[in-house]
């Protein structure tokens, strides 16, 4: 009989992995793969953009659709939801219209994504509190913002929240951006995350750093209107969350499978859960392996998902047809990039805090460059901040923050890191120079060369 | 009595090797630059954009000053240009308004840059004839410009031909580009080139590829009037040669300095030429090592030039001073990029024939990919070709053609190929995603799995 592989989580690691494992393995394996919603492989980090209205969606934001993957020979059930695992058996059980029925498999891709953390406050389960992690959810807010609300509170500061608290300005609304942190977009220093102050303040946003929330006020038909700080109840209309979220790892975890102390489910780099009852998982729901900080993390973004599932599925093909070996995911460290209010931020690798607290001796240097040469037209300022080794002078992480133009720069010094190369390496490098792209020593050159100068030659 | 440094040439090697080892000497260096011109520290690269009218200039070139280089104790003399190095005596002949003095030095620094091509054609000497490397060179295009031509003909279709061509455009002239290769950017493989040939025909530039010249027309006056080819003389009030430079290495090779096969003068690592006899160089006029061909080669780059210049002025100053141990400067990879058409073009490393004529064995995909989310406001195509070698997985380089947000991708692959990375390594890299920046898949690990799948896992 042809062996089974079931995918629970139609997104972007399941659908890589089912996809993946396919390819190779053509009539040789029966992939499965239940979806709870309505739609595959589809893009979580635009949801904030459909929400402005810069993208469409939600069709918009699906990479490739349910009758996409089927006919690639991908049997997809939307509309199913697996609500057990049984690893000793082999099985899966699904529910469906009220019906439940049970499923065998032969491999089992766990990718159950993650969930929008709500905070368990006075008030939280008020009407027009909304997380922002699926497709579902994006209908919800743009079904509530086409009520006409007038007042915005957005709680939490991270990607999702700044992103978050644009698109509502962008619909009019009187917005304000809570959180208790110091300065917004917490992975960056707090030097440079004020200037992500500056500038979404500058746009109108109403931000209130080291502000914790205490709770939601309510009318008495249930619908928030404020969010209770210490000092006032912010009035709001609406209310979003970005406070991050939380690995779905219930099922696994029921199911005896192991749990990091992150909650995400803990795989190996072949994105094995449990190798003798053929077991992967990957994307939001699993731990990565943090190169720098030499442990498990839970970093839950869609290009981790998708190469975590891509491997996956490379290995459960490889394990079908028993031809090639094991590959693996190599792990992160912590890139990560977006745009708010005509900012662009990126960030890779440790801050000099986290370095020393994981047994590195770091230095740091922040140097401020522009995106094209300094005489030519569109040129605009980038702040970049370097931090490297003292003992190795290896590169250990940068932050960006800058105008159009900026942020790319990050995956050069990502690379540097990945490989392990010294600030001196870096600065020499034979990177790319034409007058309207960079000046002459590149930002990230420059920064390098600081840094080397900092360390002492 | 203070140690003399006696640099030739006030431009990026030259004046980067002065402010290096000035900065680090203080008083226990003085510090003699000769320049033959009007202007230090200038961007030769920016001139094209100059004369298309995008940047101000000839000042707004210039990085730094006469006077502030003197500022910094760097004792700068302009219209003064060493005629004859001895440098048995450690002394350089200096001619300045038509007197001639000697003077010596501890250290010399050479950076005599590189001069446009002039090929030995019927006709060369005529007036209007022009090229493009330094300030005087591009005032004297504007000046011939601000009488009137209505016909241009560009020869040669390297970088500055290129961008010349689209200057003319800018400037309203009826303009063709002759070359006698294939295709325009002769560093990109025909294929890429050939898109650069559309863009400039479909912005109304008159592109003749495979069409050498063989002699220049001219008036009774001696302006030039036409180019002429095989097949007919093309009429031109005014030519501009795009032919490539080549180094101006006859002060060196009189003086019996090395002279490398390029005809550029041969410098180690550490940028010296001869260390008996305290001469350094970088910049145009030296040869640079590569990395994967193992050989030296001639590249002047502006971003060489200046590192060449920081290296050298570094040594000079660890001599000067006796403090520290030498730096070398790393070598090139052969990344470039620019901008012409509205087209972005950059190349880093070895195309597969250059690959194979240096011992490898290289295999090449040419993947499309986008420069956002495919959903995302803004996206643009692009064509990324990736080259590696077979037997080591190496990436060994890459050619990237594509819209604005194209370009810059480069240097990731140039920070890869740096380290030695693998295909395998790059497409499982950490690089930032986000949808304004980039696809899930950042084009770059696109190609990277593309050509991994190629080679054979």
């Amino acid at each position: 009989m042809t062996p089974r592989l079931v995918v629970i989580g139609g997104d972007a690691a399941g659908m890589s992995a089912a996809s993946t494992a396919k390819k190779r393995c053509g009539d040789n394996l029966e992939v499965v793969a239940f979806e709870r919603g309505q739609w595959t492989s589809y893009s979580a980090c635009g949801i904030p953009y459909w929400i402005s209205g810069d993208v469409e969606g939600p069709d918009g934001l699906v990479a490739r659709s349910a009758p996409e993957h089927r006919a690639n020979g991908i049997d997809v059930r939307l509309g199913h939801e697996v609500v057990a695992i049984d690893a000793a058996a082999g099985e899966v059980t699904v529910r469906s219209d009220g019906a439940e029925s049970t499923v065998g498999y032969d491999e089992l891709m766990i990718a159950t994504g993650a969930e929008p953390l709500r905070p368990d406050l006075p008030g939280i389960g008020s009407d027009g509190i909304f997380g922002v992690q699926n497709l579902v959810d994006g209908q919800q807010v743009i079904d509530a913002l086409r009520r006409g609300p007038r007042r915005a509170v957005v709680v939490g500061s991270g990607y999702i929240g700044v992103e978050m608290a644009e698109a509502c300005l962008r619909h009019g609304l009187q917005t304000t951006l809570v959180d208790q942190a110091v300065s917004p977009m917490g992975l960056l220093d707090v030097d440079l995350g004020a200037r992500i102050h500056v500038a979404m303040s500058a746009m109108g946003i109403d931000v209130r750093m080291s502000t914790p929330v205490r709770g939601f006020a309510s009318s008495d038909a249930g619908a928030v209107n404020g969010v209770v700080t210490d000092s006032e109840t912010i009035p709001a209309d609406i209310v979003i969350l970005g406070l991050g979220v939380r690995a779905r790892s219930d099922l696994a975890a029921a199911a005896g499978l192991p749990i990091g102390e992150s909650g995400a489910i803990r795989a190996d780099a072949e994105q094995r859960v449990d190798a003798d009852r053929h077991v992967w998982a990957g994307g939001d729901c699993v731990e990565s392996w943090h190169r720098l900080l030499r442990r498990h993390v839970h970093v839950p973004l869609g290009t981790h998902a998708n190469k975590q599932g891509w491997t996956a599925g490379r290995n459960i093909s490889s394990a079908v047809l028993g031809d090639l070996g094991p590959v693996e995911f190599p792990g992160i460290i912590g890139t990560a990039v977006t745009r708010v209010c005509n900012l662009e931020i990126a960030i890779t690798g440790l801050s000099v805090t986290a370095a020393r607290e994981a047994g590195y001796d770091p230095e740091e240097v922040s140097i401020e460059s522009t995106t094209r040469a300094a005489y030519f037209p569109g040129v605009a300022p980038l702040t970049i901040k370097m931090i490297a080794d003292r003992l190795s002078r290896r590169v250990l992480g940068a932050q960006i923050v800058g105008r159009e133009g900026s942020a790319l720069r990050i995956d050069t010094v990502a690379t540097a890191l990945w490989a392990g190369l010294t600030v001196d390496d870096v600065m020499l490098s034979d990177l790319a120079y034409a007058p309207p792209f960079s000046p002459v020593w590149d930002p990230v050159q420059v920064a390098a060369r600081a840094l080397a100068g900092k360390l002492g030659y």
